[in-house]
């Protein structure tokens, strides 16, 4: 039986979905299940794209363009990033299978096997997936709850940096921590980027969830990087269509989407029906965003000062994106996450939340910290946070008893 | 300006499309341009799977299985290869993003960078973009137009296994040759793999296509290596819907399917629409493949009795698949294709091809073939070899005068 590879088995399994199993008996026991675990919306998609594809009268599926329609690209550049202030010209704009092929494509063109990318942490898990596929590695920079995960200070970066560093990663707003970067944290990077002429990948697939009046500040408005910035984008949470695998890479390093188009001519295309609702998703009127705006901002609002008054509990109040970091008065997260799933309930309720370890590269961190996304609606969320405080105080590893 | 990775520089722009921009000058220019240059079909997609799509009543396009639908993978399991006599357990598939998505995770998860695969060339182009991605290297085993590119002898396989070797890749039916492996010569590769206990990754992608009553035969159902075979399936040319990208990976080695799962969870899902329209695919009736059956052996009679009429052109009978591998009279495919595109027309038409140097690894070879796809209409056809005639007449680099 041959083996497989190193690289097969360094890859990570997701740690949000490792818990699937114990959700899964909880609920044929009968035990309701609150996901916070993963970011999958419960709001509806916008009809307009719904309907595009309802009303699709193409008889063949055919392959699309391998940087995707024409028509899309041209649309996104003029009027979706028009839009939100980012002038790109449509040939810089490759779409991708996903935000997460994005991603994927970035390290695979910018990156070799072996080289480095500097990457705040707590992290999006999947990030470890991508890095482990093309054969990178990611550096974690350390970010703490007590200073609500902004930017570390740039010595740390600086610290870290080799002859095998070639790009930074952040995520902005930032999953898991719903941090947003301000614009002067922004131009630190951009003078470090500068400086070492890295490349600085950004995922922005949250840019529309920014709370309490904040702006968004998308790293192609970099100025004097304009050549190392590669910008991963998706309309998964935009749109609240997550299936639909639909994201871009966007660079004005022609060396990049040129090289980004060849990994896309080698896949072919990405997928034909949801191109065509995302093209028509950019014409999603405003007071669906309104509206969607005023829901997270209430579920955050709730979820966020319901934590911070059980006892023991520290949540700093997110931004951007609909994930907040919980520190929670526990002994180990993923004990207390297959715990809440195998051993709790209350009232026939019980909570998934993501282990925060899966969120760290270094193994010593985010022990006592879940990761929670606030995607149900408040009375949904309501009983979450119930289920989390009777839980809490039921846990046997609870610590600060 | 950082410089973009080896791998990125190392990655090959597609053969078949680098000749689009002189297809479009031409069409610009009013010429109508035959495309025999991509595996495109003018089939309709079946209905039962369009309909699917318009009659989908989901709300949210929400993030599917890792692994796929789990309907789909029992439904594949249980109706459509167990009617193509394929014993598979649901457990052993995972739905990918293509086939294209299928072979990258087969070589990314048993395969290191700098490890080995032999693969009879010529092959399908698009396999170099893959090995550049994954860091593997392709090791060709020459098979010849003179054998109607029969498997290679074993001895030259032989020849090339080194301690990196770790998978034999092919194809079944053949693109580009169009040859249909036998059970014998499946045999042969069989033991070679059990010798050197080596993964064999088949692409079977175009199981449907097989003619003059030849019979397919999968390495699912070979014999003594369950451990080793991975086999790559799509349904874009089953069902004529190549731009849907839903594709399986299987095997019956658990290590593979699990590091592929990994991989999967990396990436979230396959689209959302295009696996219910593979799903009701499934239940495609007889009627659409006796039909589709039928028109490509009429276009492949056609149209390969009509290029061996064209003085010094010879093309074997191909007995899958819908591409052949045609010899012409020239000095070289590259310039040629692009000279019909750029300098011929014949009555205001025009041919596209795909040079043959596109399909092997040794820049020597291929130089006077080029692949063409039987996928449009006997009409179109009958046009298209007209003006590949007419072309082989009037151009300069033409050899046997």
């Amino acid at each position: 039986m041959p083996t497989i590879s190193s690289k097969g088995e360094r890859l990570p399994a997701s740690p949000i979905r490792k818990l699937v199993p114990y959700a899964e008996a909880a609920k044929a026991r009968g035990t309701k299940v609150y996901h916070l675990n993963i970011g999958q919306p419960d709001i509806p998609t916008p009809v307009v794209a719904l309907e595009s594809v309802w009303h699709e009268p193409a008889r063949i599926i055919e392959y699309t363009h391998s940087a995707g329609n024409e028509s899309y690209r041209r649309k996104l550049a003029e009027t979706y990033y028009k839009g939100v202030g980012i002038e790109i010209d449509p040939k810089d704009i490759i779409v991708t299978v996903g935000g997460s092929e994005g991603l994927l494509i970035a390290m695979t063109v910018c990156m070799d096997a072996g080289d480095e990318a500097l990457v705040p942490e707590p992290f999006y898990a999947n990030y470890n997936g991508f890095a482990a596929e093309s054969g990178i590695i990611l550096k974690p920079i350390n970010s703490t709850i007590e200073t609500d995960f902004a930017l570390p200070p740039i010595e740390e970066f600086e610290r870290y940096i080799t002859p095998r560093t070639k790009a930074i990663l952040i995520c902005n707003p930032n999953n898991p921590t719903g941090y947003l970067y301000s614009r002067e944290e922004l131009e630190v990077l951009r003078d470090l980027v500068k400086k070492y002429d890295l490349f600085l990948f950004c995922d922005e697939v949250y840019r529309e969830f920014c709370y309490d009046g904040a702006v968004h500040h998308s790293v192609l408005n970099l100025e004097g990087i304009e050549q190392n910035v590669v910008m991963i984008d998706s309309v998964s949470k935009r749109y609240s269509m997550c299936g639909a695998r639909i994201g871009t890479i966007i660079s004005r390093n022609r060396e990049v989407t040129a090289a980004a188009l060849r990994v896309g001519q080698a896949r072919l295309c990405p997928p034909f029906y949801e191109q065509i609702a995302a093209e028509a998703a950019v014409d999603t009127p405003k007071s669906y965003f309104e509206q969607v705006h005023q829901e997270y901002t209430d579920r955050r609002n709730y979820i966020v000062n319901a934590l911070n008054e059980i006892p023991g509990v520290h949540c700093p109040m997110p931004r951007g994106a609909f994930y907040a970091m919980v520190r929670l008065p526990i002994d180990d997260c993923d004990r207390f996450a297959r715990w809440m799933l195998e051993e709790f309930s209350y009232q026939g309720q019980t909570v998934m939340v993501a282990p925060g370890t899966g969120f760290y590269a270094n193994p010593a961190l985010g022990k006592d910290e879940v990761r929670i996304a606030y995607v149900l609606k408040v009375d949904d969320l309501k009983n979450a946070v119930t289920c989390l405080r009777e839980g809490l105080k039921a846990y046997p590893g609870r610590t600060n008893l």
